[in-house]
This record gives C-alpha cells, sequence and structure tokens, in this order.
C-alpha cells in the first residue's frame, strides 16, 4: 500500500471528535501515512478547554506520540482571546492556518474537512 | 472542455440532498467528468433509511447508472450499527472512507466537502 | 516566501463572515498569493442581500480590489430564484460552481471548504 499525505482542516469546536477519529483511522491505516492537523476559526476554543477535558487531552496526545502534527492558527486564538500559554507545547502555533493548508497542499498533501 | 475528477466527501446526514445535486451538477457539465461520492461519518446513516426514501433511492441509483461512484466507510457503518445488508449492491463499501480520500487525492481528483 | 493559490468554496450563507475573514488573512500573508472563492448553494442568497449589509458589500468589494475573484453558481441561483441583475458587475456568474472548483484544483490551486 502506498503512503498517503492529508491535511486535516478543523474551523468549528465541535467537530474535533469526528476529526479526531478521522485521523485514527488514516494514520491506524498505513504506516507511512502522514497526518497534519490544522486548526483555526472557532475550533482552537478546544484548546482552552483541554485541561477540563483530559479525554480529548489524551487523544490528542496519543495522535501526536503516532507522528501526528497538530497546527493551530494565531490569529484565531487571538480573535477569541486564548492565550498561547494554554496550548500545550507539543502543538504548533502558526501566524495563520488558513497558508499553512494552502502550503501543505501544494507540498502534495490532500485535503480534508472535518 | 477538458475532463475533471472530484472526490465529494459527505459525512452528515443531512448534506445528501446538496451533495447529490452538486454531482448531477458535475457530471451533467462533461460527459468526461468523472466523480466518486465518499460517505463516513454520520452521513451513512442515509443507507439504513433508503429503502424508506425512494426519491434519494433514485437519485443515487440514477447517478450511479450515470457513472457516479459510490462508497461507504466500512468504519462508520459498524459505529452506527448500519447493517452492511443495507447497503446497495452498487455501493463499495471501503474499510476506510478517509483512506480512500487520500487515495483519490494523490490519484489527480479534486476534493469538495459537501 | 512561496505564492499560493487557493479556491475557497462556501455553500451556507451563514459562513461568509469566516470566509471573508480567511481570504482576508490569506491575500495579506503573501503579495503573489492568489484566491478565488466559489459560492454555491444556500451561500448565493448573500448575494441578493448585498443592498442590506452594506459592511459585507464592502469587505467583498476591498478583497476584490486586492485582486480576490469571486465567482457565483448561475444553477444556485436560479434555485432560489435570486435574480442575476443583483449580482454586482465584479462578480462572475458562472453556469455550474462545482466545475469552476474543479477546474481551478486541476490547474494547481488547493480547495479550502470555509
Amino acid at each position: 500500500m502506498s503512503d498517503y499525505k492529508l491535511v486535516f482542516h478543523i474551523n468549528e469546536n465541535d467537530r474535533w471528535p469526528f476529526t479526531l477519529r478521522s485521523v485514527h483511522n488514516f494514520v491506524r491505516a498505513g504506516e507511512g501515512n502522514r497526518a497534519v492537523v490544522v486548526a483555526n476559526g472557532g475550533a482552537v476554543r478546544s484548546f482552552s478547554q483541554l485541561e477540563a477535558d483530559p479525554n480529548r487531552m489524551a487523544r490528542i496526545r496519543g495522535l501526536e506520540a503516532e507522528g501526528v502534527d497538530f497546527v493551530v492558527c494565531k490569529i484565531a486564538l487571538d480573535e477569541r482571546q486564548v492565550k498561547e500559554d494554554l496550548i500545550p507545547e507539543y502543538v504548533r502555533v502558526v501566524p495563520a492556518g488558513i497558508v499553512e493548508i494552502a502550503m501543505l497542499q501544494a507540498a502534495g498533501y490532500g485535503y480534508v474537512k472535518a
């Protein structure tokens, strides 16, 4: 089986469960599969709630340990006054999530909207 | 006019009408246009309701007759306890819909989220 | 920094504010970045309401002045009986938005769903 690359775009906070399941299904389907999750818009709220949601925290952490990249949009954090120090250190904060999404597709990643 | 290839991703059950109209508009716009519909998440519920919805059944069947591929995610079926024998024989059940979506994009298909 | 190309697909009318912010973030991130917004489905309703919403009108106009293309699906307009003469002259009406989305991706554009 070939190896695939996908960027998962999530911009609504209630789509996290579906997104994390999709990412999980994708990475367990092939050892070489590569996933990047880019959160912008309302989806960044989740990161101010992770402390209160140990299950979700554990799922994100677990996927990260399997090689999944999590990326969060700084513009979206600022718009919602989510402090950057709430973001776990294994999550990458980028100036603009939308540019990351464009960059990954230009680099050969497929796209999935959660 | 050139021929285009699109994978239509549907993961919410209430997006079927929009999705089927989009697919229809796409395939009637060019003889060589090629569409694959991949259903995962909550969108697979529709297949347990097709018997009760002859209109939708007919639209799906009609598009299939025009060459559109319908693909359903087995993980999503299992999660919702939708029995596989409810799936019409012209619909392809795949182990993970998300992998199909990655594969089609890697093969040059564009992506559309319903 | 490289230049990126994105097609923004919007098919729900309440996603306009998010879409316009995303487009804005994308084009201001790089001078060479190129964005096309394709509206179909319920998102075309916005164009029958622009007169009543000068803020949105101004945002769309402003982005257009920065080089963003706005494209509207004629099938979607007709389905909702939105008269074509409500569409500002700087917005391009195409026979089928879905074909435009396929075409742009075939031409190397990445895809974003609002």
